[in-house]
């Protein structure tokens, strides 16, 4: 048994630094990064965690499955475009999807406030009845607690998942190699400006909607086209940027990405203007980024392109065999090259 | 696309009657049932989520699977006995166990309230490394989100696990039948008034601890002996008699228990007068229920007392061939027979 003070000095956190959790330390920066890299992964550490992938890869009896969880506190739980219900659902078949795996089992843990109103966690199962449906998983078990009034924010949901997957291919960002091609399946920072707009009760809600949608049907139909892919994410918190630096940093590569390639619809531009945001760092919910070798780009642009959650997908960067390695520069539109960073503070909290 | 008016008509819970969620909505008796069998099974089906176990099981490349969720809510996070870390791998732990399942791996999704401090994290995370080992399991993948202040209670906890079933029983309340033998692994209520004292600041909180453990050593020497078991259940939210009554209803038989039988330390029981509990009813964290056939019921109670955790087996009721059906009665100490229900309001929250 440690004494107290024994206990914090073997706290991998400063704790002189960091005396409290802070909104960042969930915001998929650099502090969140820092908590799992210094205190999650080493305490639980074990081949399959140390994968660093969206999800952790098992073989059982010859099949090799897909295991992925995700809790969602989005505030508020109803969205242009969506609900924390279906958020709830495409979040973790996304993630599954990600591995490369066929979404097919999902679990829902739900954390409910005293005083959260019936008829709204009715739409909520609902959505997720919906969202599950057109992702083809089933909801297979599941738990409910319910929490003191002002101890929560009307529900919390948790998803787990698990997925099959149906090809030998290693999926992750460890095999992301100099020469890869980097594609974007669709324009970025939807969903972060629609929940935002709803927060700050802001004029352009009615016309932005979130993007959130099953990644299944895109994933799969690169795989059926024989792609060899190397990585794919998707853009959740700390958006296209934090997603690509995560995995640069992962791989130890040099990521070159092209900011005139990023397609952002014109009213996000201007939502992102007026709120202070920068659109490369703003959570998206149906949009990824994949890896392939470079003589497969077109073929995996044209697959992409024929599903419709994908039809905007394109080229916007390459893997260099050159320095700084483990990070991400970007040509900006007016031309200059800077370094991508993660944000260290907290840009956008309760976003998912 | 429904009217409000239609959502609301369309609501399976009358709004009119349950216009909000109630703490009792997560209490394990009446309410939650009704929240789950009335909207969340029929809005989910599927043949898996109809089997009404404590985790579902699935089919996956030959082997059997199990896989359930869990989220943790326990206030205060730190109790005599453990904490919530190592309620959160426990927990998962027995459900799997229940199923019959080895349990394997674990995700762990934390919603952090901002300003925890970091100790108490450092602390969970330790107890989730030292449970996982002790139940040896592996946390294999997670999600980390953090919600302002007031809008959580430091911090849940949800787990999700997926374990593999090494044997061809079909383990579950619907194999419970008449001639069934009705086994205990211990004695009952200590989990529910651990945390119940430190959290009403009562006297007795240093020498009453909270029995949670994992479950599987004593699952495995039962299923290693040959035992042919019909259903295990871990005795978590509504206590003993909330799960026999689930199962009573399920599989629509008549279990008949003994009251004398089912033991209860004498602080426990004391504890319980003075809060007005009735330890059939207390949460446990480390205490199931077998039913198995009659024939088998002495070698199970010889192999449960070989282990730690269950050392004090015994039997302390069986199913009988008589009316009512789908119900408990109960033979209580001064000799009565009664008819055991759910509890139909809340009688402990937050307690897991």
């Amino acid at each position: 048994m440690q004494t107290p003070d024994e206990l914090v000095l073997s706290c991998p956190i400063p704790i002189s630094r960091y005396p409290v959790v802070t909104l960042a330390h969930g915001g998929g920066g650099r502090l969140m990064h820092q908590l799992i890299d210094r205190m999650f992964s080493p305490a639980f550490d074990n081949p399959i965690l140390r994968g660093g992938h969206d999800g952790a890869t098992l073989a059982v009896n010859g099949a090799r499955l897909a295991f992925t969880t995700d809790s969602f506190v989005v505030s508020p739980i109803f969205f242009p475009g969506g609900d924390i219900g279906k958020l709830a659902v495409d979040g973790t078949v996304n993630d599954l999807a990600m591995c490369g795996a066929r979404p097919m089992y999902l679990s829902t843990g739900f954390i409910l406030e005293e005083g959260l109103p019936m008829e709204h966690l009715w739409r909520i199962v609902r959505s997720m009845k919906d969202a599950a449906e057109e992702a083809g998983v089933l909801l297979v078990t599941g738990d409910t607690k319910v929490v003191d009034r002002g101890k929560g924010d009307g529900v919390y949901i948790n998803t787990a998942g698990v997925g099959v997957m149906e090809h030998d291919l290693d999926i992750g960002p460890r095999q992301v190699a100099p020469g890869d091609a980097l594609i974007l399946s669709g324009d970025v920072g939807r969903h972060g400006i629609a929940v935002m707009a709803v927060r700050e009760g802001l004029g352009f809600e009615s016309s932005i909607e979130s993007d959130c949608a099953p990644l299944w049907v895109p994933v799969a139909a690169i795989l059926e086209a024989g792609i060899a892919v190397h990585c794919l994410r998707d853009l959740t918190r700390g958006g296209l940027s934090g997603a690509l630096v995560e995995i640069a940093e992962t791989a130890g590569v040099h990521i070159r990405i092209d900011e005139n390639a990023v397609p952002v619809r014109q009213d996000v531009q201007g939502a992102c203007e007026i709120l202070g945001l920068d659109p490369m760092y703003v959570a998206n919910e149906g949009r990824f980024v994949a890896f392939v070798p470079a003589e497969d780009a077109d073929a995996t642009v044209e697959v992409l392109r024929a599903t419709q959650v994908a039809e905007q997908a394109c080229i916007i960067g390459s893997v260099v065999d050159a320095d700084p390695r483990g990070a991400v520069t970007m040509t900006s539109k007016i031309g200059a090259t800077r370094v991508v960073d993660m944000l260290s503070g907290e840009q956008l909290p309760r976003i998912c």
